[in-house]
């Protein structure tokens, strides 16, 4: 991060301290050009463009998530702050501070936490949820008539047990990067800015494994992600994945977000057998090949039988449900990052009665799609009816968002929404 | 990851995966004499050693710290854990699985969530807690006679609102990496191995900022370690690191270790003025010099005043009061990480009654010491009562161990104080 104000800039070159992720104007623009740079931390991915970052970006190996509720009851605010917003993102992306740093000695606009951390590849995609636009039956900002039919809220699944303070949001805020610490902080700062307008809902700190150029593993082991669509082709990307324009206009070239807090019983899991784990999921877990498959890239046989007659990929796998000829072609993006929030103790209810610590971990499942109602909701139906997983999985968040299209810079982020 | 057992080795190269990590013996030792590889995710540090890895060795960027409690009677028990978890760690450490795989499809005694990923520096610190030697008054495994005098059990501090599920333990796993699934790993498999014999008392895991070639900021924004003994002086870290011999033969080479969940209010702090930030710190923010001088590494000076002749560097800051000049000499070396375990929703007992969601966040305070009652104590002491950063943490968890010395080969893990 660089300090571009000049008092607060005299004061670090003077204190031999610039040097750092210090990036001109011009190496800004080189360094977004050449895709997948040598050092994570140096990364740049532009903020302006068609799309909003962060969705068919590759994976940064860090992402903080927030939910925000709106508070104010003014269009106005709501279209300041989306300003505001896309100031501050597009300056953190360049490695810059959220805003300009005062002359004087007052509260900054910025923690400074980031400073001397590069650019680390950050991303920051903007949501709108259902409360933008009605809450409580009520339409506050005179946005009603445009919520998408596609911005559903999500029905109650088979086994939900969600968490009213990890779920829903009027405005998601979910910022990518190669470090930790600069996603955290692109939040932080966009939350503080929104103070007396937005209060924050959830937030939830995420973390990718770091094989570059593997399918990255979750926690429980098994490859996620391989039977993506690939989001080096536009026309599945068109139609998988960006918003239909015959819906809401203002919402050509964006898509719509479903993120889900999954706990898993990691110690349950690590109890299983092998063969049972790779029944589970219709892979085999170290290669990551479908079952009968050899390699993790040949295509999933749903026909295929064993010497009995019974399909080599279970009838109640979650490859064999989740899958496009399961679900009437439907495919979704998945773009998730697994949680680790320590222990928890509790103490049984009933007998025994045990008193355990056991990890407070999961994935937070992250999926992007054209429509929710023909991606995530018939998929998830299936699943959380029949997947061998749920023995194992507990839905405890969830929220979903119309995230807008990029932006132009002179813009802001959702101002096709609000017609300005 | 590299799974060394055979069968399941010729089912990866029948797969065609085994490439991603695999690190031969002979690399392996290269890697290790290369210090500072360019890779961080092939970097590995030695298990063996004199001392135990995770102390003195440069901070990786994430870690992973556990205690647990042991709930076995027998003492060979204890011993033939240690011993299971030397060979794992140093296993682990290599790149390997925890342990070998079993020929068949039972139950893994991996979880595999690393396989593809490279050692990524690996270190695993044991330690050892007051309830190894003596709990509830009762010496399960006849070490009683053997607790070191410095292994004190920690006054009650000032401030401290401890939750006791978060604090003590009778053992400590840290296992720090360069990427949080490794580090997390680690602990995962060790804790595994222990049941029966032990269970989680509390888990943790932690990040840094990844400036490589600087001291890291905390999440207050402000460079954390400056002042710090450097780990390359031999003498420095014999006196403020290594445990004395006179006290306890069995530790030498071993170290004290205090570990401190510190909660951080992050929002409060973010509306402070830069100026009282610093006064606070009683250092420059951005520079990280010490109030009065232009350089992070210039020397504190307490003598210091301005031009009301009061002093530069505030009676109540942090700095001062954990200055060695302030503390009879006394110096610990802090490796500690922020931690981020998402958000928590409260409700105000008393009036106005608010009802918030703020940060779960703050810093994993890790010190290591000769004694903690030449160190941590009468420091923390001073700093509970009179910091004035305390208005803006809360200690809310905490424990003490005993680190022994490294292990020699064929040995394991604290044989000294067994006597075997």
């Amino acid at each position: 991060m660089t300090y571009d104000q000049d008092p607060p800039r005299r004061r670090f070159l003077k204190a031999g301290v610039a040097a750092g992720a210090a990036l001109g104007a011009s190496n800004v623009a080189q360094a977004a050009l050449a895709r997948a740079p040598a050092d994570p931390q140096r990364a740049v991915e532009p903020f302006f463009g068609e799309h909003q970052a962060g969705i068919v970006t590759p994976q940064q190996s860090h992402t903080y998530v927030a939910a925000l509720d709106l508070v104010t009851d003014k269009r106005d605010d709501v279209i300041a702050l989306l300003r505001e917003w896309t100031d501050a993102a597009a300056r953190m992306t360049r490695g810059e501070t959220a805003k300009p740093l005062p002359a004087d000695d007052k509260v900054a606009p910025d923690s400074a936490d980031v400073l001397g951390l590069g650019t680390s590849g950050l991303t920051i995609t903007f949501g709108f949820g259902p409360g933008l636009f009605t809450r409580d039956g009520k339409d506050r900002y005179g946005l009603g008539q445009r919520r998408p039919a596609a911005l559903v809220d999500l029905p109650r699944f088979n086994g939900d047990q969600l968490i009213p303070q990890k779920t829903g949001g009027d405005l998601m805020i979910q910022a990518c990067a190669n470090d930790a610490q600069v996603a955290f902080h692109a939040v932080r700062q966009l939350a503080r800015m929104g103070y007396g307008a937005v209060q924050m809902r959830w937030g939830q700190a995420g973390f990718l494994a770091g094989a570059r150029d593997e399918t990255p593993r979750n926690l429980m082991g098994f490859k996620d992600g391989t039977n993506n669509p690939p989001t080096a082709d536009a026309s599945k990307m068109k139609e998988f994945v960006w918003a239909s324009v015959a819906d809401a206009p203002w919402m050509q070239g964006g898509t719509y977000t479903v993120v889900r807090k999954v706990r898993i019983t990691l110690e349950h899991w690590d109890q299983m057998e092998l063969g049972f784990q790779e029944q589970v999921f219709g892979r085999e877990k170290y290669s990551g090949a479908p079952l009968g498959k050899k390699r993790e890239f040949d295509p999933v046989d749903l026909d295929s039988l064993d010497h009995d007659g019974n399909p080599l990929i279970p009838e109640n796998s979650h490859v064999r449900l989740s899958n496009q000829a399961s679900n009437k072609g439907a495919q979704i993006l998945r773009r998730s990052y697994s949680y680790n929030d320590g222990t928890d103790f509790y103490i049984e209810r009933w007998p025994p009665w045990r008193q355990e610590t056991e990890y407070n971990a999961g994935l937070i499942f992250i999926a992007h799609q054209s429509d929710p109602r023909s991606g995530f909701i018939p998929i998830n139906e299936k699943l959380a009816k029949f997947d061998l997983m749920n023995q194992f999985t507990t839905h405890v968040g969830s929220a979903v968002f119309a995230c807008p299209p990029g932006v132009r810079q002179g813009s802001f982020i959702g101002a096709g929404l609000f017609g300005t």
